[in-house]
């Protein structure tokens, strides 16, 4: 440490006093914590409770990350693996035909035999985590250029990502944390032969629809089983989570192990500002336009319906959620306080040259001149569609797996290909009617982004509206037939630039510039790192290890007790549970129309299930979304709810933690025993995940 | 004429030869003809027809105009007014309560007590034209600025109107047609005592909904029946149309005579380009935007879902407009034709200085500048809703009527006055929910479009988040009262000043700003109107009278044949008919399931309703939006049908016209009687029409 740096941290350390007068985060239910730096000294303060070894160890080796985007958990020891129905729903619909809607009807395995294997799922299971920051930072030199710092960074972390994974045969990725303070590689085991076992009706599932999405009271059936298989078998594993049917207390302390997705707690007021002002807006935008654009075709027949539910749903509930998180980012108490935390490090921070602060704000600079076109061309916003997204990925599969490993592209890694493939030969369906209009929606966005006399937007249009154009690509492309794929990506890059595969020829066309962007987009993204990682450093000279990274979808450690709260200014108490016989009650009020009906099969058993059966919860643990299908556990780790949603206060979470009114939801324990038995006649199922018999 | 002119025209008459090898619009049944310029020549060779000045006469003084925007026409001799239930939607849902909903149960007098008054519902039957180019003309001097110049113009139209109106009772409006090239005025009677006769179900007014929507085949009741009054009793006029309940045959003569609403055909291709990459796409974002605000507002309940219909109908219909409209600029052949068109125009010209297309591009550049800005503060993109726009009107009313008329902003200029005050003191219903969701979302644009440290947008939030601004200004103004209405409006400004209404307030607090932005617009389009006053002179050299300009929302003649067309490249063939059977099988398709399913009056009828009358049929007759509730009308001026759609190749009808499957839509008079009398027992409505007896 040079004196300049001595300096700055005794003053950090003189400041921590006044620090400590500011509202602190260790009295707040707040954190998304590293399974390898739990908050044991919170945990300990606040709720007497000692976090042990053998029991985190537990936690960690029952979590499961589903790759589809969520999280999950075993929940017995033949790899019987909880999620939520929405989760699931990628699944299901792959699984589906115009003649049997698994998102619609549900389904039960009544016996393994019954159970059907997805078609490119991929469950993770974490085994352990390392702290590689210091072989990460050491390949990165202090004078290289940007560029030559980008490559030396990526090349260290394709290397030792190759070198674990054949080492432990495990899947290895180096994770980014704090921004590039911290460099982890953790290593999972890989399960690619998973099964349905069980789903409920959407209807139930995700009872209220759009209108309750992100709402609370809610009354929603969020769950699905799958069982991951190994040789064909099921998976026997060690570690699961034991069921309480009883559900936790009002105010029990309950912890939420799971994947959050992506936070931006720890981003520079200047980074949040453009999220508010060009990030959050522009995804908006497009939002509405995917969402305006799925129901249009969704509304013309039941089976568009049933091919866009997913898409649809998926692209509503990021509308729903952006909304959310505008609305807070737009209301000035939020940032005025983000502001005054900014200020306080900055001047804890003392003089650095050059100022990381400074830094990062240039980079915003330099990344809203791509911003546009990076969408439009490297994250295939111009030519959304399926078939294009696969069109590229065996372009640059053929492009980069020549290459050696440390030089490739972060996706064509050594270690990510098996991954990559699973993706890219999938079975899973494609409609061709429904590719055509996203991709003659998305050529025309292109237009209106660039202009029609942009040179490469009419080499793609090749003299034709978007609406020809894009009907000629689809129909013409082979691309759908996974045989072509698989054909095509044995080729070498210049018998593959002979194909007169339309859509590879535009993948191929547009390849250039996508890189191209793709470029300056990974070197600013190494300045920002290196600005990042000397605020951290900052931030760590604070808190020591009393702190947590940003999400980044990999394993965290959330908690929280189970409370409701007062809508502010109304005079009204939110409570912590609703119960079964609550979701009667909603559906006739609404007159059983939809998004508000009920299945038939509850419709059925409505006298036979326990009105009185909490249906769902709220807690007040930190949870954002990738945290979908997280067992929410109790001391003793067992599982006594399923996270699948926030309430809409919720969703500023993602810039900053509020306890307030922002609740995670859960569906109790209870509610998913007493649907199982009464309602779906699943008694093995039930039998299973309550360890009652083996079936 | 100068040397330079007539050398120029001299040169225009050589090109005639060339211009006639080019498809020529005197072939095709294109035109939106003035009543004081009708298409002789061209309805006489094409169609051996001959245009009788009383036949004309007739026509006009039968035609009827909607102010909410619509067309219409009376059908009996005692006032009773035929148009779309679309167009009556508007006054429909103002009459409607969460107890009765007009719109989604229909409606019919059976007697005339029971006739419903409409709240704010002004007609508008054109009584004479007379050209008044020269006196608007006159009173710009070409060495004016164009702010002088603006001024000048806006003072003589004013007065014109005033004197005019003075003189002879009626309502005046100086309109410009050609974008400058002639000034008319228009002499209307105006019927603001109108009542509610028959609605239908919307379920089969708008059968198939938005998907349906600008689709054929089509199965729509898409009519509506009005009784417009005069001193308490119906009004007796002496021009109204006979009823041909047979309908037309397949390929026979039809003319519509109503109000299409805008058009862009002689725009400069700059202009076009303009529209294409700015107009429309922005547009387009922002109907997006709406029509995900009040969906998801509708879909929270039925109560809802009635509040916010008639606005999202409109929304849903603009977006898919758009849509239609920006496939067809962003087709290359549609901009080849006109960039032809341009070419020859320009050349016929000869070298003009200042060059008229060069200036007209300039304005664009200019107006660009100011897009947004004018869209926000003067159009009210940023404070979108009822109250907002009411608390503005009366800031301005208050403001303006103290000036002299000549001065006045052309909505508050004496002649407007009375229909402007029909509409700011009506009862209609105001929702204070959706105001409060609506201003909220127009905050939060405003701040994404001007950022959140613009001085003028910090006074407007003061300090608060959209949300909670909008709540508060929505809460607090009074403005919903009409009482309060009218006593404000009687203030002097100073007095107003001095109200502390939070929405009065608001609206003194942006109008400097939105003034000053409409002051730099209307001088923009006072150089436009100038540069393409000169473009016509060229057309007018070249088409003499045979030329019709571009639709103002003023009544016009169209005509064309009923006619099929074959669907390109597919070998299908549509029919111009449907029947009233085929909207019983296109329902059970669809399992009944809405938007296509049909209202308990029609499946209880089934067995009555002879299937084999046609239901809806298509002609090539020149239609665009504003023509809704226009008849269509035989070569003796009997009604056979009620335009009210076009298919969605004639989107682009707005641009240029074409009828290779480009067609208009329309309900088939024998279709109305067949459910006037067995679906809706309305045999004394169907009598009245068809002239069988008065009851």
């Amino acid at each position: 440490m040079n004196r300049h740096r001595r300096l700055a941290v005794q003053f950090l350390l003189l400041t921590i006093v006044f620090w400590s007068t500011a509202p602190s985060p260790v009295r707040a239910d707040e954190g998304m914590w590293l399974f390898n730096n739990p908050p044991r000294e919170l945990l300990k303060t606040k709720y007497h409770f000692d976090v042990d070894d053998a029991w985190l160890d537990h936690l960690m080796h029952s979590a499961v990350r589903f790759n589809s985007g969520g999280s999950g958990s075993f929940v017995s020891a033949d790899g019987l693996v909880m999620t939520n129905h929405h989760v699931a729903t990628d699944a299901l619909q792959k699984l589906s035909t115009s003649d049997r809607d698994l998102v619609a009807t549900g389904f039960y395995a009544k016996t393994r035999d019954a159970e059907i294997k997805c078609l490119d799922l991929e469950l993770n299971v974490l085994q352990g985590i390392e702290d590689v920051t210091a072989r990460v930072n050491g390949a990165v030199k202090t004078d290289m250029s940007p560029a030559d710092a980008e490559k030396a960074r990526r090349a260290v972390m394709n290397t030792i990502e190759q070198e674990a994974s054949e080492k432990t045969g495990l899947r290895c990725d180096v994770v980014t944390l704090y921004q590039g303070g911290r460099y982890h590689l953790y290593r999972y085991k890989k399960y690619t032969d998973v099964r349905l076992v069980f789903a409920p009706e959407k209807d139930i599932a995700f009872f209220g629809g759009d209108p309750d999405n992100f709402e609370y009271p809610r009354y929603n059936l969020d769950c699905a089983f799958f069982r991951a298989y190994e040789d064909g078998k099921p998976a026997h594993v060690q570690h699961f989570r034991k069921w309480n049917a009883g559900g936790p207390a009002d105010g029990e302390l309950v912890f939420v192990v799971g994947h959050p997705g992506r936070t931006k707690r720890s981003l520079t007021v200047a980074d949040i500002e453009f999220s508010r002002d060009v990030h959050v807006t522009r995804a908006l935008d497009r939002m509405r336009r995917r969402e305006v654009l799925l129901r249009t075709y969704a509304e013309r027949s039941a089976e568009n319906a049933r091919r866009a539910q997913d898409e649809l749903f998926g692209v509503q509930n990021e509308r729903k959620r952006l909304i959310g998180i505008l609305a807070g980012l737009q209301d000035p108490s939020l940032l005025a306080n983000v502001r005054e935390s900014e200020k306080k490090l900055r001047s804890a921070a003392g003089k650095l040259d050059p100022d990381p602060w400074v830094q990062v704000k240039e980079v915003i600079a330099a990344s809203d001149r791509i911003y546009i076109d990076l969408g439009l061309f490297e994250y295939g916003g111009g030519f959304d569609c399926d078939l294009f997204d696969i069109a590229r990925s065996i372009v640059r599969l053929v492009d980069e797996t020549p290459k050696p490993n440390a030089q490739r592209l972060r996706d064509y890694r050594e270690s990510n290909l098996e991954s990559l493939k699973q993706w890219l030969f999938s079975e899973a369906p494609i409609y061709t009617d429904l590719e055509t209009i996203k991709l003659a929606d998305a050529l025309s966005y292109l237009i209106e982004k660039k202009g029609v006399n942009d040179p490469l937007v009419a080499q793609v249009l090749a003299g034709h509206s978007p609406r020809d154009r894009a009907a000629e690509l689809i129909a013409k492309t082979r691309v759908a037939d996974v045989a072509v794929r698989k054909q095509l990506a044995t080729l070498s890059s210049a018998e593959l630039a002979k194909s007169d595969d339309p859509m590879i020829q535009l993948a191929r066309l547009v390849d250039p510039k996508a890189r191209e962007l793709r470029e300056i987009d990974e070197q600013q993204d190494e300045v920002q790192r290196q600005a990042y990682a000397k605020i951290a450093a900052v931030r760590f000279g604070i808190d020591g290890d009393r702190t947590y990274p940003d999400a980044t979808f990999t394993l965290r450690l959330a908690f929280g007790i189970v409370r409701g709260y007062d809508l502010p200014g109304a005079g009204v108490h939110i409570p912590a549970w609703t119960t079964l016989a609550g979701v009667f009650e909603r559906s006739a009020q609404h007159g059983n129309a939809p998004p508000f009906d009920l299945p038939q099969s509850w419709a059925a058993s409505k006298s036979k299930l326990d009105g009185s059966v909490p249906f769902n919860f709220i807690t007040t643990a930190d949870v954002v979304g990738g945290n979908s299908g997280s067992p929410c556990v109790n001391r003793k780790g067992e599982v006594v709810g399923l996270i699948f949603d926030g309430n809409l206060d919720s969703l500023v979470l993602d810039f900053a933690y509020t306890e307030q009114t922002a609740r995670s939801l859960a569906v109790h324990t209870g509610a998913m025993l007493e649907a199982l038995r009464k309602v779906y006649d699943a008694s093995d199922l039930a039998d299973e995940i309550t360890g009652v018999a083996r079936r």
